[in-house]
């Protein structure tokens, strides 16, 4: 084993996150990101995690009790939402709108349900209707739909879903990861049984924590197939036959550990319980409606923006999130080479695409922190700068100029 | 929806984390927590990612190129070696030991495995011997056994191992959780197959990032169960019939993120990762041997220390690990008010003890950060107070007089 001379403590470049996330967090959530640790069982600890339930009840708009984090990224909440919901054999139904609508039913099939799925062109949301013929052909378990598809930027409207699910019986599953925050969200609301999320878009925090929030309806699933591990089952503990193939994304485990049994289970991280707490914490202190407000205005001078310097805008504009645009890369522009640019010159990152985007568009966040006015008209001037450069026609300032009259005018 | 008031910046007490962990993490470990964030492909991100890999091939003793982390608890990495090594049917052989082998059982029986498993009595560790009859008779696809089990302190000899499961054909397994960094250590010499553990004991750092290490043996088992998700396959991509029934813990999956093709998976958890980083550099930095004989000093003098208090060890104290002790509760002495009365008078954390041990012993560790002379002395003074507030009978000083002795003759 030969090993490199050893590096020094972590330096990061300066960098100002505009991509369609992970962006730069908060300042103060890497705050609390640094905060001493406390032991696993500590009051201070259980009052904490009590403590960051009820702020995430507020950031989902729920009354949900069972209103936790699952320790992993934001595909670790969808996996442990669809692994404890769903059955072998059972059918779940996923519009698919992009790329993270590809991944429900990828994570659902893993899970071995019996997928179905619909696809709308990618740019465009489904019609409540188109979803609801589904439900009433499929007859799903589950409609497992995403709120926000970064891929597409396209927001689907999820308010007229919720009385559909109930009607049909169906438990109605939303992934929020890239919206919550940015957009209208309203679990209870809007009759969501189970909605996960990350904190790494519109909540600026870092990736790593997944809040969910789960119905009583959907906990009595969960519960039905609870199943307390060896090692700390007692006498009288429930063992169902149909337990959760997994133990890390168990829910009915992980919401015994949040709840007053506390049974352990995994040891909660705390790092990161620490930042979720603060991404919440400072949503509900500038006000739900607010935050939303500040994504609006910070994404239609983005939008502004980009069209008034001359770049096209892929998909439906009227259902976009307020939280990421994409543009058409001009012709002749060779889109990697500008986003380097835009990275090396200036330390401004923009996005590139997946799937049939990829080459195609780029797509430019303005989400948690940095929705803000000096982040927009940065970027909007560093990309005058490097389109010019590659020979791009542009109108010089007037990308800047259109987007700083969005916020005089607001 | 009512809710509290909003609560300030988290401002966690003092405390001294003396238990089995988590512990205290090093303070350079909480700074590299709150550096900012990079995007997901930014060239420090990607070399940052590839720089800890280096570093944790230097932790765990290998040149395995197949060196990542996995993004959740160390029951994430657990789960992620036993779902992605083993097929639904395939035997397992787990000794048990203590409460986390029933997690390794527990884990690769909800993967669907044919789990056997042998048993030692709390307290001792298994001979050679046992497991090698043990393995002869099960045949099994996996050997997966902890090195350290903090439910009883024991710490099972691994070195011998790793021939006799090449001998047999058999892949081997173990999480080091609790005991890598604060005892020896060794993947490629004791020819393991795949390592697993978390930054929450010896290595100084918060839960949240779990450490692991897979054999070209053991990549090839997972690259045969290769499934690329829906959503970013491209022809050509491989789609086993026998895929892992997991999307977010497919080390298939993970190692493709992790490796030069940088195949999208999960968004990796920034913060972790710099965690991560911090905690294995400063363990390089010290020397491996050196970070061991710390902790090997750290609990020598804290056996020292409560024998000399006059308490008594529970357990084969010559298979200990060297960061955690088990003592017996005094006859008389109530366990959890005892504990509430470190913790609430001197910031001191000690901790309880699961299944058969539970209101028999105590255990003290000494880990991490927190394996220093000022830790023990200040824990077992602190110890002296409570146990003679709650009339158990102590030796006043002896404790502190033993421990600070063997930091002298050091």
């Amino acid at each position: 084993m030969t090993h490199a001379p050893l590096p020094g403590p972590i330096d990061p470049p300066a960098r100002l996150l505009m991509g369609p996330g992970p962006i730069s967090a908060y300042p103060s959530v890497l705050r609390a990101m640094s905060a001493p640790l406390v032991g696993q069982y500590d009051p201070f600890m259980t009052a904490t995690m009590n403590e960051t339930q009820e702020l995430y009840r507020g950031v989902w708009a729920t009354d949900n009790d069972a209103t936790v984090l699952v320790d992993g990224t934001s595909r670790a909440g969808i996996e442990a939402a669809l692994v404890s919901l769903v059955r072998p054999g059972e059918r779940v139904l996923v519009p698919v709108f992009g790329r993270f609508g590809h991944l429900l039913a990828e994570i659902a099939e893993r899970a071995m349900a019996e997928v179905h799925t619909i696809e709308a062109e990618w740019g465009q949301v489904f019609t409540v209707a188109a979803i609801e013929e589904a439900i009433v052909r499929v007859r799903p378990h589950v409609l497992a739909i995403v709120q926000g598809d970064t891929s597409t930027t396209m927001n689907q409207p999820l308010d007229e879903l919720g009385a559909i699910c109930a009607r049909h019986g169906v438990l109605f599953y939303t992934d929020a990861t890239a919206s919550l925050g940015g957009n209208d969200f309203e679990a209870d609301a809007w009759g969501l049984d189970v909605a996960t999320a990350g904190l790494q878009k519109c909540l600026g925090g870092p990736s790593g924590s997944s809040p969910i929030t789960l119905s009583p309806r959907a906990v009595d699933v969960v519960a039905s197939r609870k199943k307390i591990e060896a090692g700390i089952r007692e006498d009288g503990d429930p063992e169902a036959a149909d337990f959760v193939r997994s133990n890390y994304l168990d829910l009915g485990q992980i919401l015994d550990y949040w709840g007053p049994r506390r049974l352990n289970h995994h040891t909660e991280a705390t790092s990161m319980l620490y930042g979720a707490r603060e991404c919440a914490r400072l949503l509900l202190a500038e006000g739900r409606a607010a935050v939303v407000e500040r994504h609006r205005l910070a994404g239609a001078a983005m939008l502004a923006g980009v069209q008034a310097a001359g770049l096209t805008v892929f998909g439906d504009v009227a259902h976009k999130m307020n939280n990421v645009v994409a543009v058409e890369i001009p012709d002749g522009v060779p889109g990697d080479a500008a986003r380097g640019a835009l990275l090396d010159d200036f330390g401004v990152e923009i996005g590139t695409s997946f799937g049939p985007l990829h080459g195609r568009v780029w797509r430019i966040g303005t989400m948690g922190y940095n929705a803000r006015q000096d982040a927009v008209l940065t970027t909007l001037a560093a990309l005058d700068v490097v389109l010019h450069r590659f020979g791009a026609t542009v109108r010089p300032g007037e990308g800047v100029a259109a987007a700083a009259d969005v916020y005089r005018s607001a």
